[in-house]
């Protein structure tokens, strides 16, 4: 018994403990470059006040591209590069309005809907509302469209929101996250998507065929935040028919109104611009190369990319911002780590992590096209889990750890270990240093919608960071509230300390961390099911 | 021992059994006709969605008087006039803008502040943020400002609301408001108010004088919520400088960037309209004429009036479309009460309980004027309190209740007896038929800021009901928010049934409501207080 415990005792303590001081060392000396001299804050106001929204392959993101390879390049970043891949057009709004003129004069909260057209100048005209969702419904509004502006989404009431906004993890709340999640496959679910997204284009035809004068949806958030959307960006695909969100406050009344009528007049404006130069967008990528020279690296990746309602603030140039902190603090600590330490600022990402999808395609593994399948657009996104075989590259085993950051500026409270069972307890050692800045829990949880998903889901170990969610689910995601004072310093702060720290370790550390096995076939969890009969429409 | 049980059972029972029975049946007449023929919402959506925003003497607030008066003779209320008082100027903004034009392009969430003059056409300039605070703090930026927009609030961070926007009380939410409250008065409270106002006075001579295109203050709200605020509305009180309100993320933005420089360049417009053609404001009033000769009466109020931001939806549309649905019930029943019931809309709530004030002052008591003390104003608010002595007015005794509305749509949960003890067990006869419907609860303590405020300061048995907050407090008092979809119509039902209950019941008692003493001298509870030295600047 007294035998049995010592070995365990032995087994705990997967670090030696010389080495054990070492890593510390260097860990208190990244504390004290990430707390004391930090910029991590500086480098995020300039993302989102003096760059702004950052929509892929805008203006905006071209800045962001040049002004981040910059950054890297005056830290003393070396092959710091950016990588290309298809993507579409590039677009930007000068300037948005909408009016309502009757029956009273009111300024309406608005906006162009990202890669649509401009209005031909200030217009305006009556409003109708005909919610439609599906094809199937075009022909309850055909003929009544002509001279108007259609308002295509079934206003909804107040929402109540019953939970606090800004929230930090409890203890339980975090415990709850270390559960193992079974994996599961809907064999239909991306031809599900593609057919909806096939809907906007059916749309616009529609919208355009009865001589709509613009479309209008409803923001998905109320209390006047505008939220945004739009996915048409290919070359190509571009749609005939002036698009605009609205707050849902405003899309509500118009709505009321035309129900008691006469049906309001509303006037629009939207300057928009299309930039065809260069329809790649790029990722952003800078080393610190490693002494070994078998090419194996460590990677910490952050989107750049982001919508254009806010300034993409929270999401995610809090994230990219902490990946170039961490890229700082190692640089000019003058570390010479054993494996080259890779960070990476993706573009596309809110367009179906497209970014992450090329950079993985390029260099890890790639899987098989589909006959017809597009080289770029959300429906590349939607069917890749649908692509069987996923042949590796000879990057594959080169590529030993990739972190993700992309929830806000919530500290780190821990790591999900995304079911990888044999990576726990490294992590669980990478992690200890922190507990006393609230970072101590690997949840053996999966995550996804964000650009890890394509590492891990080929058995390499790839994270995310368990963040404190503020109040990015409730507010800022995706909408005009997020920009820059919603950040939390002390948090991205931390965040960046301990993204630098897991970095150091991942590439210093003598075993690379446990790879999962590599996949060969879909999972199927459920042979005996049936489509629903409205998928198939 | 049993007899004197015997003889607490008899005093419980406050009204004897047969009249209970009668009660009972007009009471379920009135929830028949509020429930399955409620007009509520319609009232409340005209006066949201189709009148709009009713800032005092504003061309929508007179829309608002004209229909709410023809609305209370159409259902055959008699009597429905309305009463003037001395108010300002009438006020309203056709359309405003805002965008920051350099460094980058972006639309900025912004309104005229009420009352201030507009910009001569659209106009461009570079902002300065110059806090201030008092005209100590002018100094320090003399000579900086000619040709600026200038921002004057000093800039803050993100909130971090933790509380849930939505919320109804819970029994122990409900028992919490039993408290008896003691008074309190501070004899130096208004003349300190009436300083801070003549600040705003002040500031824009002072921006006048050293050349300021505009000022710009920051939303006291954030999350891209509009405000508003304004309070210069007497005639010859106008403001010389163009004045906003930006949102806060938009506001906070600008300071930032101001201060790495250079100073971005913003782009203003305001189109307003002044309307001199009575200054007068006017409170809206209508009554069901009661059987006996006394002339006493009963009232229910709520304030018409709203701010500009949203609709004046939760504040007050509710309140007042539930006071006038009350009056449609009670009038469509065909009640004879003994007493008259008298319905009041109030205006100038907003700019300081003025239109209410002016009421009592008519009708109930009057106040000794202070040497110099303006007729007209929010000044006349903050000093009515050191206003002594008090003379009954002949009405004083004819008005035996008052119960007023004013806290959003949320359903009544009970009623605050507003430390008038011996009103207690008859509030709580009256309540009893309501407790199935979530209202059961008669608690002591007192509230302020809105319209019973004067008549139960001089003994008159008036209360404001407790209702559930929603989202009153947390996102829509007096923001953009403020609409008509935030409403909730089962809430607002409940509430017309139970005020148009309660004012039955208060008509037809043989007793009246229990009165509490008049008042004679200011409640002096601390004479041994020194004031602040910073008040007296």
């Amino acid at each position: 018994m007294r035998k049995a415990l010592a070995l365990a005792a032995v087994a705990l303590i997967a670090t030696p403990l010389a080495a054990q001081q070492v890593e510390r060392a260097e860990i208190a000396r990244i504390i004290d470059e990430g707390m004391n001299r930090s910029e991590v804050m500086i480098t995020a106001e300039h993302m989102t006040d003096r760059i702004g929204s950052r929509l892929t392959n805008s203006p905006g993101m071209r800045a962001a591209e040049d002004w981040t390879l910059s950054r890297f390049r005056t830290w003393g970043l070396k092959n710091a590069h950016k990588e290309g891949f298809d993507f579409g057009r590039g677009w930007w709004a000068e300037r948005q309005s909408a009016r309502m003129i009757s029956p009273r004069p009111i300024d309406l909260t608005a906006m162009a809907i990202n890669w649509t057209p401009g209005t031909p100048g200030r217009i305006s005209a009556p409003i109708i509302v005909a919610p439609m969702r599906e094809p199937a419904h075009f022909a309850r509004y055909r003929g009544q469209l002509a001279g108007k502006i259609v308002l295509v989404t079934l206003p909804d009431e107040g929402s109540e929101p019953g939970e606090a906004p800004f929230r930090r993890l409890s203890g339980d709340d975090l415990a709850k996250l270390d559960v193992y999640q079974q994996p599961s496959y809907d064999p239909e679910a991306g031809d599900r998507r593609i057919k909806r997204l096939e809907y906007a284009e059916k749309l616009d035809s529609f919208l355009k065929a009865e001589g709509a004068v613009a479309y209008v949806t409803m923001s998905a958030r109320d209390g006047k935040l505008l939220h945004g959307n739009g996915y048409l960006f290919g070359v190509g695909e571009t749609q005939q028919v002036p698009g605009f969100e609205f707050a849902a406050e405003d899309y509500r009344r118009l709505a009321r109104l035309a129900k008691v009528g006469p049906a309001p007049v509303v006037e629009l404006e939207s300057v928009v611009h299309f930039e065809d130069a260069d329809t790649k967008a790029y990722n952003i990528l800078a080393d610190i190369p490693g002494t070994d020279t078998s090419g194996a690296y460590v990677m910490a990746g952050a989107h750049l990319d982001s919508w254009t309602a806010g300034d993409g603030a929270a999401d995610n140039a809090a994230g990219s911002a902490v990946v170039m902190e961490a890229a700082r603090i190692l640089q000019r600590m003058g570390v010479k780590p054993r494996r080259t330490i890779r960070f990476a600022l993706w573009s596309g990402e809110e367009q179906g992590l497209l970014g992450s999808m090329a950079y993985v395609d390029q260099h890890i593994a790639t899987r098989q096209r589909k006959a017809g399948e597009p080289s770029t657009g959300l429906a590349r996104f939607y069917g890749w889990t649908d692509r069987w075989p996923v042949t590796r590259q000879p990057g594959y085993d080169k590529l030993v750890a990739y972190f993700n950051l992309d929830n806000g500026s919530g500290k780190i409270r821990g790591i999900y270990a995304e079911n990888n069972v044999a990576a726990v307890p490294t992590l669980r050692d990478w992690m200890a240093p922190f507990a006393s800045m609230g970072a101590n829990t690997v949840a053996m949880r999966t995550t996804g919608g964000t650009d890890h998903m394509f590492f891990s889901a080929l058995g390499i170990p790839a994270f995310q960071f368990i963040q404190d969610p503020l109040d990015y689910g409730s507010r800022l995601h995706h909408t005009s509230a997020d920009t820059f004072d919603h950040l939390k310093s002390a948090d991205m702060r931390q965040a960046a300390v301990i993204l630098a720290a897991f970095l150091l370790q991942a590439a210093n550390s003598e075993k690379p961390l446990a790879r999962a096995p590599f996949p060969t076939q879909p999972t199927v969890t459920n042979p005996f099911a049936y489509p629903d009969p409205d998928d198939l429409d």
